[in-house]
Formats: structure tokens, C-alpha cells, sequence
């Protein structure tokens, strides 16, 4: 077995998968170390929306690099099913940003003076696009960019790629350990064996936090559980993706709608309860009553990765260790998975960087605010 | 293959499997065909509650028979696990009927008087024994007999010991046509071939309606969809079935508990919906409050077959043709089967029976009674 | 509920809903009327194999109905996913037909003579581009326009499309008979209700033989049971699907091979066996040694209805009765479904027809070519 | 969220679970941190054989030992099914081990000689009882005292009961570390928190050897992957566990049959592959040679946790710390786990301990022998 690299990843989702395939499809050597199974943490549980523009609010840094990954999956689709054959079940007939009152209708509105890529939508233009939508709805927002595709399939696409192009995956393989070699590499302690590697990055969610403690650093990253159910009917015939109030209901191309997603803080389970499941099926059927009479497919739930400020970690270690974090990506680990890609892999390889995301960012931003 | 039997059964479910076990046993040719899977219709969709206190009302020949056949479960679980090796997870630790309301506990009171071997517990003696309960109960009668039951175990047990004892069981032959061959005998025609019968059994639940217009009788059996839905919680520590308003609670011996049920008229579809598992979680909620942290592990529906007085048929065809009813068991056909079982083998085998559930099942009851 | 239609469809496999789907899109009032679930049957058990070149010997009308039908998956692709949102996983890369030995090379290489379409690869090209395939192979026969589909999507996304265009598509039931009324239209009796249409499409696969012989027709079909498995491994880079003796290797979008299948006639079951998931594996690993190191996903059966000639019947009763069949489609249903949908449209609505296919899939052209 | 513990359980398998079971049930106040889901690793692969006599071949410590904990589950079958309503599904029906050659007819003749608790039966006396075996045996050795339990139904009841007797059981929770406090507790690193116990116990199977190491002890464990699939056949008719070569069949209560396992050494993934099928196939046919036509239901595969001597690690640090081991059950995991519950019970609770048993488990053995 080979335990020299050139770059080891912690975490197997689809973060430490998108860096491993561009790193891979560079000629790098790269190792992954999953503690479970490869998707089976936060990107399963996704229901993958690439909300750019309904889940941001601010025209920022982090808006822009949201944009262009979402980008990105249009260049991903073809490359990941060149090589690995599987399709991403990449979706792009936009979305549905519902007003179900006066005043969310004036406020979504509003949003469409700053926002190029997005038009307000009478009820009477919704409804004959949506006709499953209830007829209480007063408007809404439309957003043509922002689509949608299978989170497992993606990281299924992602890994295999890297799989095929030379990356080393392991799954059921915990890093217990970081010790850094007198010849400065990186010795990542595992009950498998011992792996050394010139660069490490940490990619595993909410799992994370450990290693920001034991490298020094103080970046809490918190547990949200997400909870969501899929369901199934011939009499819903949804093109869009539909959110409300935090709720978005995504027909995916297999015949299903994913409805999504609780938000329970602080709960490192992942069982779906039965609470969480009433809660969900209460705020999808005012706006689509004939849900009612679709068929429930399955329940599952995951832990969002959320950081203080609510922006994820990609950067280097700020004492200039060849450590790098992919982590933290709350709601939006799916959206921006592509873009985290590529920016690792320029910063392992010293490529140019856009330093404005370099600065959005880094590990340290919080302590070099209140330094200040 | 063999295509002659002397007993040809319509219908793979707990009751045709039943009935099929006690005639094989005593060495009669038995031929079972199924349109669909063994047990795959209202059977499996059964939670196995035997409640033939809780379920049934009067003291009559119903009652009697009904249990007769939940006390023969307990020579079922031997004969079926020493002939098959499959437990049929037999659980045999009482019901409580719950009273939420004043009203409900002066009712179930009452109940005390009329039947022996039921008592009334006060709130304090039930909370005490399943402290889950909430506690705006106001107690509970408590019944000891009714315990229940794993209908998929019991129709497999019923199915591989009557196919060890030599029964022909074919799965996938629906039973296009019943003829009368010249020698009295009965000609089944299916897709696989035409088989041969002196004795055919129609025991096809909600699909044996085709079959009484057939045979020029006028028995009608309507479907009454009911949804189920499984948790699991290791916070809910229940050791009896709970029963409130037709909605049960049943602590199974795997570590889940079975809900159910709703009551859909005239559904022939067997999707459990998204309203229909709202509204038992609705019911639920306020008897087990810990509920709602529960895990949803699984939904299904069935569909029960009910006739017109609510009463099974369970007989010989009235113009004394070697045709025999199972059929129409509606919310009790786990309950029933064993003697459903026991009472079609001494039709056929001419032995002696019990005249009044003779009367009471008899297939042609209903005009017999117009009649008069 | 609405008992009057123009067409009553009896089948909800892929065929029923290909014919639904091309008469809801004209405005025709059509029904379908499934025994069991949608798609549930031979459909799902397909590998979705496109194999008009492969699976097809002959220049003749079937294989000219076959190229036209495998060409319709383009615009369907598009038609469907506008419709109903479902991606029918179409994949367009080709087939290899495999020879191992010297005399099956010269025997395909034979075959691109006559055929246009194909390419001879020589075992250097095969392994360049598909290099887990096994080194003692002696080359291939490209087949670049056997591409493949996915059958359960293919059948959802005809029957949501059909649906939403206004067909009435019923689940778990059975038409026990049907007869002739005095206006000439035909009632379909059922456990629901019973159904008048003015048309009727017998498309029940395997399970059609009954209404052949009811409807005084002697059209034999019989069942070839096929057992298939699917796997996965990060490891096999598989593009092309693999085609040898019988037996395929099928690169799905999703990540997994689907391997099929075998032959078991006359098997009504519908189980897949050991002894059949170890044949398969037998014939697959010298393909592709490092299958043996693959994660088994799954394993299915289903029966595939044969007809005596091996050639579907599509058309119509041959006394003029309004009764149509679509049926006896063999190990080429998914293949053959856009384009029987086509031609039972236009023969219901008395458009023109190519006489070739009319005269090589009648119902009556054994008999025919017997008396002639 | 409370976080002071007298015993922290580190791994929440069947070992753990017994542990926590025994402690909870004296009132102790016990903690479980599982870095998974609870009994999710190789206590849900194990077929549940309580093989004390088939497995274990010196009449040694480890024998009694293994007898004992064997003979513990009648007592646990009805303590657990009493507080946790979940049968372990104890069956109790004997073993064959079986001989296919007159070698190994005489040898194992040879043990009745030694063993009082077995039998030999001839071909004849074995084919009566169990007549699907292959005519070609030559005899079996009849284990009467060898029975079975589900695995996983055992590790929940252990798990619900230790809950309901008050336990604190997490899932998704790894432990980064273990320190000594200034009061001579351990802290307990996780994700979720920090957790301070006066005792820990380390009893995460294959995962423990980094434990071993950061504890200063050198006692490797390796993980020996088996691989399993359960089948059903309603032609089978087996009652008693068969046994030969390694392989077993072991008839279970709902009708299917588990079939194991593989051993593939230093193998830590836990896939099960084609190849591990196609060899436990290999070798169950020629013994139950109906197996062929039996239905797949499922396969998986597991981590047997192998010491270097083959003998499980349950003991306290050997200085003296408040730190137990319980671990490296191999293959005896499932049948070991009662007994590995008392005794480490006892001996954090101080009381009187077998010392043989001391002696035979004790962590650091080898040195000692090594030393001597």
C-alpha cells in the first residue's frame, strides 16, 4: 500500500472529492481518508439546490464565489461524465421564490431592482407555469439560475473521476492523528497505517472542529441538523424548484420532490424524527395542497457544518503550514463544492488567487476582525 | 407439474396460507395460487394486533369464534416453529384501550361489568406501568388476552410449513377463470396452465368480489385502505399495545412500534399517503408526547376487505357446490386466520362444526335475512 | 369516477404506457388498467439495453421497426423530461460485441460487411479504450448506436407525461373479463368498477396469453425468466456497454453495472436465484477479472413474454374488432416502446401505417403462413 | 447535556452495549460514545452462532469462559425482553458439524471421545433429521448446546434496556482523545463536548488498536473482513446450524438463512464483492445442493477485530490506571459479549473476579509470556 502523497484529504464528502479530482486531474498524488463512507455525512443529506441567488442576500465576495461555482457545473456535467460516465443530474430550469403575503410580495420586489438576474412573477404568470401551486400565493420571485443536482451523484462522479486519474481513497479510515516530520511533511495517524503527506487538508464538515482545536486555531463550526423527506406523485407535475421560508420543494429528475430542510441546533444525531417530519409536511402543504395525496418516498437527516459568521473555511493554515481548510459550508456545501475545488487546488499548487475570496475566507478572519 | 389437487386455494394471503397448513397436515393435496407475493396484500400490511376484546363489541358467535382463534395462536407458535424453524413473534402482554376524557373512563367502566376478563386501571396504576403515556390520560382498560402477532411471520411460517407438508404454492398466477369439468370437479385456468380441483377455497380478500358475482352470488366487499407507519425510539419504553379512537400503538419485539391505522373508503390504491401519515401522527402525538423524537422508519398501506355487515364469510357455497369463502375478514384477518383455517379443513373434510359460526359467516347471511 | 373512455389499455408496463402517453398527447381519452403497479413487471427488470444492431439478425422489417423506434428515444429524451421533468437516463456511447475466440472475430468481422453502422475494432483499439475489459480478448465489433436507457425512468416519465395530459392510470387492477356491448364498445369488468371504452389495447406482456385465448386468437406467449445483477466498483472506468454470448455489462449514470441475464423458460417466478446470480458472475469476471473485487448492489428477475417466432405482436384484432395488441415483445421491449406507442396510436386513429410492420406483427400471421 | 460519568464506554457494539447494560443495571451512572451508529460495525455482520463448542477447540479458560457467556443468554433472553420488549431471537436448536470425507468422519468421532456434550450421527440418523442436506456426507458431529441470537436485535435490546435503566448513549460521536485529569479522571474529547469519567472502557473493536498505542501498549488487533448472504427458500427445511470448513448456514427465525463467512485478512473495507460470493456459493452448494434455486436476500460484510493469539482483551490497564479494555472478540464477538459484560462489571466494581479468566485476557499477556 502506498502511504506517501503529495496532498492527504480528511473527509470524503463532496468537498474533499471536488479537491481530489482537480488535484488529480493535475498529475498530483492524492490520498483521501473517509472515517465512514464516502457522501454518507452532510452531502447525502443534501437536497442540492444551487441556491446562489435565493440563499444569498448580500452582492459580496462570498456571493461572487457562489456564482461561479454554480457556473462551474456546467463545465462539471461534461467533464464527470466524460470520465467516471456518471451523470450529475444537473437541473436548470431555475426557481420559485414564493410570497404568500403582501409584504413578502413588495420585499421580494424590491430584491428585483438590485438583482439583474432575477423577475418578479405575478400570481396569475406563476400559476399558469405552476399549476400545482396554490392559488393563495401572491406572486413570485424568479430565479433562472439557480437549479439543481443529485449531491450523490455528484460526489459518486467527483470520486470516481479521482479514483480513475489516480487518487487513493479509503473509506472506514479515521485520522486519529497529525504529526508534523522533521522533514516537514505530514503524518496522518490511522488504524490502517501510518500516511505521510507534504500537504494535508481538512474537508470533514462538522467533524472539523477537532483539528482546528488541536492546530491551534479557535473556528467553531456547530451542528445544524437538517431534516428532509422525498416524496412522489403523478398529479404534481412541478418544473421549478419551490422555496418558501426556508423551505424549498425540488422535483428531481427521477419522478421524486425532495421537501427540505428543519434546522435544529446543536443535535449531532442524524435521525430524522417524527416532530421534524410533521413541521415539514405543515409547511409544504399550504403551498401545494395536492401533496396531500402524494406518496412519502423516505426521510433522512444531516448535520450542516456551521460557522460562526456563517461563511466556510477554504484557505491556508495562518502560520503558513502546508495545512489547508475546506470546511464549514453550512446550507451551501453542495453550491459551492466546484469553486472550493479549484481554489484548494491553486493554493496547493501557488497558483494566482482571487484575494478577495482568499480574505473572505480564511481561518483567521473572525480574531483578525476583533484585532481591529 | 402436478395439475390435479384436491383442494385448489385463490389467494396467498395469512388466510388462504391458514387454511392451506391445516389441510396439508392432515395429508390433503392442497394447491395455493397467488396473483401477486405471498402475503404481500392486507396481510403484511397488518400490525397483528389480536383484539378480539378490544376489537369486537357483542357477546355473540363473532366474539366467540374470534377468541377461539387468538387463543389457538398459542398452539400456533410451537406447531408452526418445530414444522418451519420461523417465529412468529408472538407477544402476549395486553392492551390498554386508553380514556382521554371522562366520558371515555365511565364508558370503559362499564365495559368491566359485562366482560370478565378485563380490568379498569385508575391514571396513577397506568402511568405507573408505561410511564410514557401521557399524562392527561385518565386511565385505561386494561386487557390482557389481546396480545399480537407478526403477520408477515406468520403467513411465511403458515406458507413454508404447509410447503414442507407437501402444499403446491405458486406465486405470480392470477386465476383468470373457475370452470366445472364434467366429473363435478373445478377447472382454474391460469396464465402457467390449468389446474384441476375437487375443492376450491376463495380466500382473496378485497379481490374475491369478482368471484361471488361469478358464482351468481351477491356478497359485496368493499376496500378500506388503512396506513400504517413504524418508529423507533430507545426513549419510548412500551410494554402494552395502546388503543385509542381505531388508532393503536403496538411495541413489536424488533424495538419498533407500529401505528396505524387510517380508515380510506373505497381506495383501491395501496400508497401511503402524505396526509394520511400526518393525520396518525396528529393522533399519536397527544397519547406519547415523546413521540415527536422519535424515528420514522417505515410507511405502508393495505387494503382490508369489508363487507357489507362487517362479518367474515367463511363457508361452503350455498347451492352445496364444493366451493368454499374465506374472504371479508376486514380489520381482523390475523385475528381470525388460525380458525378461519381450522373451520374450512372440517368443512372439506366433512367433519363436525360449530352450527352457530356456521350461520353467522354463511355466505349468503345477508339475503337469508331479507328474506325472513 | 369517470367509467367511459375512448381507449382502455390493459398493462402498465413500458408498452401500455408508450400507447397512453401517444394518445393523451392527441387528445384522446385513454385509460390504463394495471393488475399490479406501474412498470412493476418486465419493465423494471430490463437493463434498458438499446440493441437494435446486436440483438437483431436480420435486414428485415422488425429490425427496420427496431432502428426506427431506437432513433425515437432522441425525441423522446426531450419530449418527456418537458413534460413530466423525468430524465429517462438515455446514454448514447455505444456497444462492444466481443469475440474471445478466433472463429467468433472472423465472425463478426464478417458482420460489418452487411451492416453499415458497425466498425470491427481489433483487441489493441478495445483495450485502449476500454482497459478493464480482460487481455485475452481477440477485438470487438463497435455498435456505436446501442446506446441505453433506463426503463424504470423511461415508464415513469410515459406514465406522469400521460397522466398530466389527462390519461387515468389505475394501480392494482385486474380486468377479470371483457365483453362486447350492444353499442359495439367494450366493458372491462374490474374489482373497482366497470369501465366502457370504445377501444381496447391488450399489453399485458407474459400475462396477455389469456385474453389471446379468450378472444379466440391462438397466439402463444411463454415467460423467459432473465435474472439480472448490478454492481459497483470506483475501479471499472467502463464507457461502452459490453455485449458477449448472451450476456451484458451495462455502465448506468448513476455509477452502477447492470449484468443480465439468463434464460430460464417457462419459470413463472419472478425470484432471482443463486444458482442464477452464479452463473452470471461465472460468465462476466473472465470479461472483466476485476468485477471479482465489485460490490454486488442488487439482484432481480423478471419474465419476458416470448412469443412462438420471437417477434412482438402490434395490431389489431384480425376480425375488425376495435381490440388492439402491443404485446409478446420479448427481450426487446424497452427497445421497441417508443415505436409501438406510435403505431397502435395510428392504427386506433386510422393514419397511415407501413404495411411491412403491420404484416410482420399481426396477431394472425402464424396461422396465416400456415395456410398459405 | 450532562458530562460527568463514573464509566465511559468507548464503542457502542454488542460488547459496549453489554457493558453499559450490566453497569446500568447496579445504578451506575455510565456513558457510551459511538463514532457511528450502535452496533452498525461487526456486530451487525455476525450471523449471531453461539459456537462455545464448534468454535473453541482446547478445553481451556477461554472454553469456560465462552460456555458460560453462552450459557448467560437464557438468563438474558428474558431480563431484556422483561425491560427492553425486544427478543433476541435465541434459538436453541443444536449444530452439525458436519463431515465430507472419512477423514474427517474419524476425526471428528475423536472429540466425542473428549467432549461430553456432543455426539456423533451417522449419515443416516443426520439425513432423517435435516433432508436437505447433500446425500454425498459422511456423518455430523450434533452440538446440541451451539445455538444462535440475532446480533443485531441483542446489541438493541442491550442498548434500550442500558437507555431505560438510565444510560447516556451517542451516536456520531468519536472520542480524539483520552487525558488524565489533575483528579485522576479521564476527559474524554469529542465533537459534541468534552466528557469527564472516572473509568473508561475501550471496547471499539478493530478501531481499538490506536487506543492501545496512545496508551503506551503494544497489542495489535487486525481486521479480518468476513463477508455473509442471507437467502430464503421455502424448499429448505433446515432446523439445527450446519457447520463445515469455516462456513456455517444458520437457519434463523424469520424464515432466511445466513450464510458466512469469508475471512480476507488486513482488509478494512466493508464491501462485500462478487468474488466473496461466488466463493461462500461455491461452498455451501455442494452441502445443500437446493441452495441453487434459493432467493438472495442480502449481503454484507464486517471487521472481525483479530488479536495476535486469537483471544479477546478484557482487562484493566496493567497499571493500574481506571482504564478497561474489552476487545478483539474475532469471530466470538456475539458469543462472548454477555460474559465480557459481567466481567468487566466486576471488576470496576471491584468484586471478586474469576482469575483464570484474569490471567487468560489480561492486555498484556504476550510481554508477560515473552518476559518469562
Amino acid at each position: 500500500m502506498k502511504t506517501q502523497f503529495e496532498v492527504g484529504i480528511i473527509g470524503g464528502g463532496i468537498i474533499g472529492q471536488s479537491i481530489a479530482y482537480q488535484l488529480a486531474k493535475e498529475g498530483v498524488s492524492v490520498l483521501i481518508l473517509e472515517s465512514n463512507k464516502i457522501g454518507n455525512g452532510a452531502t447525502s443529506a443534501a437536497a442540492g439546490m444551487l441556491g446562489a441567488n435565493s440563499e444569498l442576500e448580500n452582492n459580496d465576495a462570498f456571493f461572487q464565489f457562489a456564482k461561479e461555482s454554480q457556473q462551474h457545473y456546467h463545465v462539471l456535467r461534461d467533464e464527470l461524465s466524460q470520465i467516471s460516465q456518471i451523470n450529475i443530474q444537473f437541473v436548470d430550469k431555475g426557481m420559485y421564490k414564493l410570497a404568500m403575503t403582501d409584504a413578502e410580495a413588495s420585499a421580494l420586489k424590491d430584491v428585483v431592482k438590485y438583482h439583474e438576474s432575477v423577475e418578479w412573477h405575478s400570481k396569475e404568470v406563476v400559476l399558469e407555469s405552476e399549476p400545482t401551486l396554490s392559488a393563495t400565493i401572491k406572486g413570485a420571485l424568479y430565479i433562472p439560475e439557480d437549479g439543481h443536482v443529485s449531491p450523490y451523484h455528484v460526489c459518486a462522479a467527483f470520486s470516481k473521476s479521482a479514483r480513475l486519474l489516480g487518487a487513493t481513497i479509503l473509506e472506514n479510515t479515521p485520522v486519529h492523528e497529525i504529526k508534523k516530520t522533521v522533514t516537514n511533511e505530514y503524518t496522518l495517524s490511522t488504524p490502517v497505517t501510518d500516511f505521510v503527506c507534504k500537504n494535508i487538508v481538512i474537508a470533514n464538515g462538522v467533524w472539523s472542529g477537532h483539528f482546528f482545536k488541536k492546530l491551534g486555531l479557535d473556528a467553531g463550526i456547530n451542528p445544524v441538523k437538517g431534516e428532509c423527506l422525498s416524496i412522489k406523485s403523478n398529479d404534481i407535475g412541478l418544473e421549478k424548484t419551490i422555496f418558501y421560508d426556508h423551505c424549498y420543494i425540488v422535483p428531481k429528475g427521477d419522478g421524486r420532490f425532495v421537501i427540505g430542510a428543519t434546522m435544529v441546533e446543536d443535535d449531532w444525531s442524524t435521525v430524522p424524527t417524527i416532530g421534524g417530519i410533521q413541521s415539514l409536511i405543515e409547511k409544504v402543504t399550504p403551498i401545494i395542497p395536492s401533496i396531500s395525496s402524494a406518496q412519502l418516498i423516505d426521510t433522512w437527516a444531516g448535520l450542516r457544518p456551521q460557522p460562526i459568521d456563517g461563511k466556510p473555511y477554504i484557505g491556508q493554515h495562518p502560520e503558513g503550514e502546508n495545512i489547508y481548510f475546506a470546511t464549514g459550508h453550512y446550507r451551501n456545501g453542495i453550491l459551492l463544492a466546484p469553486k472550493t475545488g479549484l481554489m484548494i487546488r491553486d493554493l496547493i499548487l501557488n497558483r494566482k488567487q482571487n484575494e478577495d475570496y482568499v480574505k473572505a475566507f480564511s481561518v483567521n478572519r473572525l480574531q483578525v476582525q476583533t484585532m481591529r
